[in-house]
């Protein structure tokens, strides 16, 4: 590739809510979104209407000369999703925080552009402080991912593959499974006919308190305590919701034995 | 009590950190507080520094005529930490989600006065949206408490005894059992020597991704999306820290069996 050459204009292999979200602050930023390819045209064509750009039925119908290829698909199916492009001369990279950027490695030209943040469908999002983990093929690659990258954010970095895999499972476990706790405590007080949003001041400390303290000082409550008969009462508590009172139990334990183990 | 009566003069028994972040939060609005008893004496002392107020050697020292005693100590010593005290005119009132306004019984005014939120040492807190839970043993004493909650925030309300330990299990969900899972993504990170900094624009946007859609629509992720594949693979990585790995496992098939079960 050309050396003083800028990525100006991208296509999309998948059109869910991490193709969607990055393809409108291209846009934002004047870019220019060329063509979409996905398995489920419908979405496809919803995308296409979004960010003005017109829809292939195929990846080997994508133009591959443009300057990037987003292959933003589930995982298992990222090495498919390209085929018939491996000879593009322009830059293919996956979205994804778990997969290798070795999926990746029969195209001329590959890299990996991963946002790290929850992207969830008619919700926006400020990218300005989304960490952007980059890894490209060579060093030309990686600098020009990271040019892009650094358009939407101001916080961009080099990740190698195994390192992203971690960040990823983190990534799970602080977003996936605290999701779960709010659904949980929902789905507790909505039998008391009480609305979740009572909780929401303390969900948004427990998030900000951490930046100031670390989750180790910051751990409060009645395992940190080691208050046996309160952790009781409320296993008693969830004696009609067995599922919950078994994770309740089980963190309430590490909880405690980190504190007292 | 005499009905025109506002509440002025406040004592503590216990001097944590919901008392002391309560005290100084009185403070600022013009209150006074006279007196606090602790059974750890060097925090009696810290708190009596902190608020300018006397440090008492037992609950039977403190003067019974204040118009507020606020219990702020562990449920299973509430109701001895007032004992002497039963006589007062004051009103006495504890801080717990968890413990009813029953173990308060055998005083002549009583009521409860919970703070929804998590407080912590060196970390101010703006009380101004948490939701004071407030209960009274008549309706004169809950107006009393609710005109004092309302000088610290605009969200107060009657929550009966019942309800509020409700709220404070779920409290305990999304606050305690969420900080435990920051806990964990640190550790993960931290065998790799990544900072878990790089999650906190992650952990702020879940957060406050509730506010809008709630926690069913706002889950993402392996599980919701039965990536078997996916969470196997987390599962290996986390094969040299098997707690970790059973609370993985556990919550991946919860968030499965809500969505696919």
């Amino acid at each position: 590739m050309d050396k003083q050459k800028q990525i100006r204009n991208i296509s999309f292999i998948g059109s869910g809510n991490v193709a969607s979200h990055l393809a409108l602050a291209f846009i934002k930023e004047g870019l220019n979104i060329a063509e979409v390819y996905s398995p489920t045209v419908a979405h496809a064509k919803q995308f296409a209407q979004q960010v003005d750009c017109d829809v292939v039925n195929g990846p080997n119908s994508l133009n591959p000369n443009v300057d990037l290829i987003l292959v933003s698909v589930p995982d298992s199916i990222i090495r498919e999703a390209f085929e018939g492009l491996q000879k593009s001369e322009g830059i293919i990279a996956h979205t994804s925080g778990f997969s290798s950027i070795e999926v990746l490695s029969s195209a001329k030209h590959f890299g990996v552009f991963y946002p790290l943040q929850t992207f969830t469908k008619n919700k926006e999002i400020d990218l300005s402080d989304v960490p952007f983990c980059i890894e490209g093929n060579n060093q030309e690659i990686e600098a020009l991912l990271k040019e892009l990258a650094g358009k939407l954010s101001k916080d961009v970095q080099y990740i190698n593959s195994e390192d992203r895999r971690y960040l990823h499972l983190a990534a799970v476990m602080v977003n996936n499974f605290t999701n779960h706790l709010y659904h949980i405590a929902g789905d507790i007080l909505k039998e008391k006919g009480i609305s979740l949003d009572l909780l929401l001041p303390l969900i948004r400390e427990t998030a900000n308190k951490i930046k100031t303290l670390g989750p180790e000082q910051a751990q409060t409550g009645p395992a940190k305590r080691n208050d046996t008969s309160t952790i009781s009462e409320h296993e008693k508590m969830l004696s009609n919701l067995p599922e919950y009172r078994e994770l309740y139990h089980l963190i309430s334990m590490q909880i405690r034995n980190k504190y007292h183990g």
